[in-house]
């Protein structure tokens, strides 16, 4: 390797050393200044060119997007907001970049454009930020559970189950259109598909997930998972990576203290290690917002809404407790809310949990305890209260800004319970079997959560859509690249 | 949290304090010694019940595969093979497992037979330390790269692209086999499906990876994917994961030098953090071997083949070298081989790969520049040589007993070349027009390459067959769980 990567140089000491430079033209002023980023880190190293010794043709060539590589003496820069630069003595065209067609061009441009051109929008300061990111949390979440001794497990992308007994599916399959072959009642025979039944991309690895933990203690998925669902907004996507974290033993208590441990080390992580990154994605959301009536801009700054996640308990609250105070609350009395709270059953919407985390308690939020019927079937269930009333030992997490990053809960690991409500909501005793062996032999208590990594990513990095934060989106109509 | 892992345990110093264990039963001998597993290591823990003392009921639920929570002192242990053991006071049952039913006894079973019950397999020796081992080297590869900068990029799993420019793949698909959708030619109206196109299972990140590599220098993908091929075999997956590292500016040597030093730190990190799994399986190897003729045997045990790897140097050499090493070589020449290699321009197979490492070179083997035909497109193409044979800067990494074990090439950065190429074996420009923008805009030399991440398993645990190295294998008419 003959070249040194410009993160390394922007923090030499050792001036005077020659060093060779790769990577691609960000500006070029008075025909002498060339900002160059190599995708090493957000910043570029400015090489110094001397113009009047350098060849006119070649000099032409210095677009914004060439790649080029630079040969010359790292010195101190007197720039201001610089330490180095290079003066160049040999400069050298990797390839052009013709000013006329590249898309890119050293002004700002819109996400939405960005978007359309996803394929080259890493190579603004904008997306370079993001994966780092997002690199950043997914290396956090690895590291995490390795210096606890969990075990990374891979469930299965294509599955013949639905593990959450809902969310519309992907189908799998090798079946030719034109030619499906039939049963003789005239429904399609799967037998003849690839895996000799029906598939799907998997919503979710939990249930497998229940199988490894069921046997290893401790376990996590990190992997994608998939939704079909004909949703076009700036929080869905029909592919994403998700974290489920699966502990024998663990009760709802430890389910829940391994969860804000989680998030708190996964976001201090990313705070430590791209503080560059934060900073500059921080000065972005400012300068967004300012287009933005006052009332509309956000209350705390990015880096205060990571502190703010960082150093308060999160408060923890049944959902009975968070209903009686979203019923009393002014939004609701002053029926500011959309969805108003008026019974016990509601399921909450966005603009609940919101008010919850940053109006009522102040802090992130763990609603616990959630009505049995809007939750899983696989959730332990509570003794019903004093009304009546069912509950599951569910636990959901809520975020500023984002409303639910975890969803959690104890599992029922009893198994007449959990077939009697198997049967209540329809789901075959047959196409779970392997599952419920987990409660025929050897049951115990367990408990596991469920994160979204491109919400925390969106938290993280102060995003507000979605498709910003992963790298090709897939959404209703789109599969480009 | 009132448990302690038994992996805590087994190292602990402070006998007499009381603990708490909960796993499940392994063994139960004498109606008195409970070996206890809790997945937290390959080992189990004794718990020593004072059977005059304790309810006869009680202890006749001890069976194999029940949960059990017990509470007692911590001792020494005059046993062999152990240093603690628990003098249980309090012993409870926290799920039964009805011996009559539970699948897994205190037996030797087959492979066959446990990937049958792949639900269950977890609760044996041999497949926790698989899966720990699985775990060290997922983690190690994560390690690696972080350590390097590189990002971690999630390249998508559905895909309008086939990168490869070849290999079966699976649709994904929402479209109603009852209910097609059809343009007025007859043709399937893919416009009408979920992503608005045709779309696939991805088999490769690589092309993506590329995108990124070009603006952010150094990522690596880690990620399942996919083949819709019709192989029954020990080494092929329908599903399965890969790491497909693409760095800008390297050029083949250093794609080499990244690999070779990537192979052996996650096979040291395994050696170093799973001692114990490892020396498990070599010796589940050495008894598997027992049963077979000499002949057929491993030359090398399982801790001295991943020494082999560690400790040499990977030659490397040029496919048109080995060529003539193997023309020469007695199984060419005694007609060993069930290929036998007549003619430069053949494709290798993995008895050929196996000879030059285990018998001729003795060493992992590098083999560099094949011939341009037996490789894809995207691949650097050299000057023809002086017989006019045309070549590319492709390289494989070959292991013993195993065979590929990385395929790899600079990739052709010159767009006319790479045009060219892609007319010759019949890819459409406009499939991947987004893949050439690279080229158009500031193209630079750059390389990468992709390991099997099962392979890499199936290496490093000495199993020989893939469906034990993966939780739920995915192959022709299997996708159980």
């Amino acid at each position: 390797m003959e070249h040194t990567r410009i993160k390394q140089l922007l923090i030499a000491e050792d001036f005077g050393q020659e060093v060779i430079v790769k990577g691609w033209v960000r500006t070029f002023r008075n025909n002498q200044f060339i900002a160059i980023n190599d995708g090493s880190t957000l910043n570029n190293i400015q090489a110094v060119v001397d113009f009047e010794n350098t060849d006119e043709q070649l000099l032409r060539r210095v677009t914004t997007g060439a790649a080029v590589r630079v040969k010359g003496e790292l010195i101190q820069s007197l720039g201001k907001g610089q330490r180095v630069e290079i003066k160049v003595n040999e400069l050298t065209i990797l390839g052009d970049s013709d000013p006329e067609k590249y898309p890119l061009q050293p002004k700002k441009h819109s996400l939405e454009f960005l978007r359309e051109i996803a394929h080259l929008r890493f190579r603004t300061g904008t997306f370079n930020a993001i994966f780092k990111v997002r690199n950043a949390l997914a290396f956090a979440v690895h590291q995490f559970f390795n210096e606890r001794d969990f075990v990374y497990m891979h469930t299965p992308i294509v599955t013949g189950s639905d593990a959450e007994g809902a969310g519309e599916m992907f189908r799998v399959t090798t079946i030719d259109f034109d030619n499906v072959p039939r049963n003789e009642d005239g429904t399609v025979n799967y037998k003849e598909d690839f895996f000799g039944k029906s598939t799907n991309l998997t919503v979710s690895g939990q249930l497998e997930g229940e199988l490894a933990a069921m046997a290893l203690g401790n376990i996590y998925t990190f992997g994608p998972t998939f939704r079909a669902e004909n949703s076009n907004t700036t929080r869905h996507l029909a592919e994403f990576w998700m974290i489920e974290p699966e502990m024998a033993f663990y009760e709802l208590e430890d389910n829940m203290d391994l969860a804000e441990e989680l998030l708190k080390y996964v976001i201090n992580y990313a705070l430590k290690n791209c503080p560059d990154e934060i900073a500059f994605l921080s000065n972005r959301l400012v300068e967004e917002e300012k287009s933005k009536p006052q009332s509309e801009r956000s209350e705390m700054n990015l880096v205060d809404k990571l502190q703010f996640v960082l150093t308060n308990d999160f408060e923890r609250v049944t959902y009975t407790d968070a209903i009686e105070i979203l019923k009393r609350s002014k939004p609701n009395q002053k029926k500011q809310f959309k969805y108003l709270i008026e019974e016990w059953g509601a399921d909450l919407q966005s603009e609940h949990e919101r008010y919850l985390v940053e109006k009522h308690f102040k802090k992130p939020v763990i609603l616990t305890d959630y009505p049995r019927e809007i939750k899983s079937f696989y959730m332990k269930q509570n003794e019903p209260d004093a009304q009546g009333r069912h509950t599951v030992r569910a636990m959901d997490i809520l975020f500023p800004g984002i409303g639910e990053m975890v969803g959690g809960s104890q599992r029922e690991e009893n198994l007449e319970k959990l077939l009697a409500r198997m049967a209540e909501v329809g789901i075959p005793e047959h196409e779970i079997d392997w599952f419920l062996d987990t409660r025929r032999f050897g049951s115990a208590p367990h408990s596991g959560f469920g994160v979204g990594f491109e919400r925390l990513v969106l938290f993280t990095t102060g995003m507000s859509n979605i498709r910003d934060v992963i790298p090709f989106p897939r959404t209703p109509k789109n599969a480009e690249f």
